[in-house]
């Protein structure tokens, strides 16, 4: 397998350009190794360079592999110019939905004879299929958030508090060695787990609900992402028909998954069974999305996207039904795209589990 | 004292433009109240809309004030057209550093006619001067951050891992109320202490070792910020007289810091005492920076800030000096600016504690 610079180069040819600026952290990380908030990537035919801040100079010296590292005052793209680069009239790619508005302008002032050139998902794309290495953080990460599962499970009942939860989750992952929670936990009890993105609130669960608990960790970069659903005692019937068909949806889903699908009609076939159980309105969201460095990457799952799915991706399936006012069900899982399938990475039982 | 929309849309006016977007989600919350993750607002001269997608439906119905809410399946703009907004040829004042470039090119696409004209901090700069209820949620996080304080001390010792002090910050801060972090603390212990911001590590606190430990909380919003350095045994006689120093800076700052003060002259009369020390290089950062329901915000307190301290505002003061392959110092404390100083919010002590 090729490694990421020389990948990045081939995908920089192809575009017809000649220099490829990288602004988003993530893929700083990814690239060069540089876990810091500020920074900035050029990448030539033969070079690559790193520019940072001050803040960051010793920092830089002990992460950055693979580039040359400038560390600029405060104006990251003058310290480019001091060093003589892109003195030509070269085409230059950036990632236009990671640079904003004012470096771009920035950018166009420092350089004006630069050819610009708006590209989307190039670093996501070569990012989309992982490296060995990649893989083991990834199954390490689903192994934290599988034994922070065994370990918060017996914390739920009646009167306990979303955001009390919440907190268990976040300090027993990293208690298990975690660097750090992948995103804000959610925990959404009763009619807030109609909330797809609701987070935690210091509501304290009630009996008779559904409790949707979305988590994941990050080892060495990557991250997990979960959902479990619980109930709270007894459920209605409908909330636990969305359950069972939650459930079917998502061992269809992993079930179905191989590469060469596009996203759209992966999301399709488990959206039509969700439709066929008089749920279709009710899953308003995506079927998932490709894990990498960023927590939402490519391949997309969802009802418009073309992207096709490779080999070697890593990415959540999580259908989910919302009841507004009385309820909602997600299970959500880490799969791997196999050569012939999926291979689930997060080995947590589907059942339904009442509790209190 | 006037609501928020009123504020920005004198703003709006004094700036020539006849309607405002906001694409920031920190800039959603503070007029809006949404707390999701994806939207866009709009301000005319008589009304305020607020799109968002699909899955926040429901939250957006339960947050939002002060605006009709549309709901997009997935374009954005393409919502607001549909509701017959931005038809003529009106002048269109947009956040540059908030909208990337990717969101800059389809709003022109959807909008071909619309005037675009970029701007910088012009929400930010009504955030800077706090209401009464801000100023209370400051207060709650920064008295938080003081009892996680209190109760991780003891907690400190030769042996313990800089990963497990940030386990505990995080876990009490929420056991105590706090919604959550407001960024991931940093611990950095020994040479790692000279890395102004390198989170925590795997790495076990040593004797000889200062230790700086950077955390704060989310109360209804409002971040706290602090950083205070405690040393491991007995420091070197180098580490010892950067830790008074310091102490110093940060109390010479507070003493300081007034109204009509710009940002380059607090930090310059700070940076100025750190030189008379031969600190100056070491001091390789800022003095600090506006709070505001963005960490980062206005007024910035660096060595090229024109930006007036006006009263009302809430900031950081951090000086700090790092001494590469040896250690480093930072005390940081929360300050509103009163009509003549500063009211030092984070009430905890900042004399060298000496553990283990």
């Amino acid at each position: 397998m090729l490694d990421r610079l020389t990948l990045l180069r081939q995908s920089i040819s192809d575009l017809n350009l000649t220099v490829f600026l990288i602004s988003s952290t993530s893929h700083l990380r990814y690239l060069f190794g540089f876990t810091g908030s500020n920074g900035i990537g050029l990448i030539t035919s033969g070079q690559s360079f790193f520019v940072t801040d001050w803040r960051y100079r010793e920092q830089a010296k002990q992460e950055v592999r693979d580039a040359e590292i400038l560390v600029a005052f405060r104006d990251l793209f003058g310290a480019l110019k001091e060093r003589g680069l892109l003195s030509s009239s070269e085409r230059l790619g950036f990632e236009s939905h990671h640079l904003n508005f004012r470096m771009f302008s920035h950018l166009r002032k420092t350089f004006p004879h630069l050819r610009l050139v708006a590209t989307e998902y190039v670093v996501e794309k070569i990012a989309a299929r992982k490296f060995p290495a990649e893989i083991e953080s990834f199954r390490r990460a689903a192994a934290i958030s599988a034994r922070v599962w065994d370990e918060v499970l017996p914390l739920l009942k009646p009167g306990v508090r979303e955001s009390e939860i919440a907190a268990e989750i976040v300090y027993r992952g990293r208690r298990l060695g975690a660097d750090r929670e992948a995103f804000e936990p959610i925990v959404a009890s009763g009619w807030r787990a109609a909330l797809p993105h609701g987070l935690s609130s210091h509501k304290p669960l009630a009996s008779g609900e559904m409790v949707v608990i979305d988590f994941g960790f990050i080892v060495e970069g990557y991250p997990s992402d979960i959902t479990r659903t619980i109930a709270v005692g007894k459920p209605s019937l409908s909330l636990r028909n969305a359950y069972d068909a939650v459930y079917h949806a998502n061992q269809l889903a992993r079930e179905t998954i191989r590469p060469g699908y596009k996203g759209l009609e992966l999301d399709k076939v488990v959206r039509d069974y969700l439709i066929s159980q008089g749920l279709g309105e009710a899953f308003s969201h995506s079927l998932g999305h490709g894990l990498s460095i960023e927590l939402h990457s490519l391949p997309r799952l969802g009802p418009t996207s073309e992207d096709l799915i490779p080999a070697g991706a890593v990415v959540t399936l999580e259908p989910g039904v919302y009841l507004a006012g009385e309820g909602g069900v997600r299970i959500e899982d880490d799969v791997l795209v196999t050569e012939t399938g999926g291979d689930t990475l997060t080995a947590i039982p589907r059942e339904l589990i009442c509790v209190g």
